[in-house]
């Protein structure tokens, strides 16, 4: 398994489809859509519908019964006007999401997910799924993996890189072999703040800027935390993640 | 002292040239170019001039006196036709470049010069003159550092990402504040590596493609010797770099 990170999508090469592309992707947005995502599947959410446009996501959501959907998103840390829920991982519990369809939409993650909806098996990540992914991985053993980190507003970020470091270092530490240098350097990252990962979200710029929001510290400590879930959010349809568990 | 580092040129704000513009730029390119600049200038060049086409390098070194010129440049690591030297940091020795001007083009780092040009301190960084820099620097403590990177064809490179790391550890030790997550990442990269900085470069793509090329290890010894050099190659004319020693 060769295994390269890229910092944002932009970063991704061209060659999605073709013989050097990726036979596995997977998206990182630690802070905080993947780990939402992450969280929403394991309380029994029906699905995740992820999208870029708003207007889009409205339109699409209309399509689907009031009683089964819920309207998620954020711009700029901020929920939307006439959605039901912001972008926090600690909000999306069973009372609320349990049977529901998701209807997301973010600042960067929705950008990732996009960018690689076209390869055969596509994957989101966050730390506190960070075992599970690795467990899928190992087993199915894609020959090629892409990671792909959200950043913030096309800019690299310290907090998904942190993720893609976390989950090389599992799948390093079973055989897999690191392809680029964006790897390296986050595992470097991950060896420097895996005894305390909620350090490095605070650390970092995105991080910051929560905090200047307001008191975001359950939303840190979910974010940070380690291998709790087992739950791997899948596309099975463009757009759509739904729950796998390993 | 805010510290920032910007991975390749793409990645550096429009901000050059106003209020939240830098106060000093020190350009990164660790395999091979501002570690051959700074031997060059150590063993007496009178000056390094540096050029993104080399058409632009060809006419405006004919202006020179031949006997007082030679020209340096590679692509994808290997020598250009008709040049004196390539791109490597132990041709430059005093016998060859004593009271020269060397015209040098190279793959990546002469766009990370470009970029920066107009602001006005500009530095060319690299692990033997990593201390010296950073004392340059405390010294005359520009409010905004921002580090550039070189990188290969547009993207990442690690061991860039390890000189910005080095010499950030060196600043934020006296006081500087760290600006971004990238200089975040680059100091986890150095603390990783810091006690086999060669080991680095060599595990690094670029170290890699050098490796294929054919046997580089006086290059990769010399790359990665740290804090051997007291001159800092400073910008003292549009694209021209000259020895100010600390």
């Amino acid at each position: 398994m060769q295994v390269s990170y890229f910092h944002v999508a932009a970063d991704v090469p061209d060659a999605i489809g073709s013989v050097e592309g990726p036979d596995a992707a997977v998206v990182i947005d630690v802070l905080r859509a993947t780990t939402t995502i992450a969280w929403a599947l394991h309380n029994g959410a029906e699905a995740v519908q992820a999208f870029a446009d708003l207007d889009e996501l409205r339109l699409q959501s209309r399509n689907w019964p009031e009683q089964t959907r819920l309207l998620l998103g954020e711009r700029g840390g901020r929920m939307l006007e006439g959605f039901d829920l912001g972008n926090s991982p600690v909000a999306v519990i069973p009372e609320v999401v349990q049977g529901k369809r998701l209807f997301m939409s973010t600042t960067n993650g929705t950008r990732a997910l996009q960018r690689v909806r076209d390869v055969s098996v596509v994957m989101t990540v966050a730390l506190p799924n960070r075992q599970a992914v690795a467990q899928r991985l190992l087993r199915d053993q894609p020959e090629r993996v892409w990671m792909v980190g959200s950043g913030w507003e096309g800019t690299y970020s310290l907090e998904d890189s942190l993720a893609a470091g976390a989950l090389a270092d599992a799948l390093v530490a079973a055989g897999a072999q690191v392809a680029n240098d964006e790897l390296q350097a986050a595992l470097a990252l991950w060896a420097q703040w895996k005894h305390d990962p909620e350090a490095c979200l605070r650390v970092a710029s995105h991080g910051q800027r929560l905090t200047r929001l307001g008191n975001h510290d359950a939303d840190f400590s979910c974010c940070a935390g380690l291998d709790q879930l087992s739950v791997v959010p899948t596309q099975t349809e463009p757009g759509v993640l739904r729950a796998i568990r390993v």
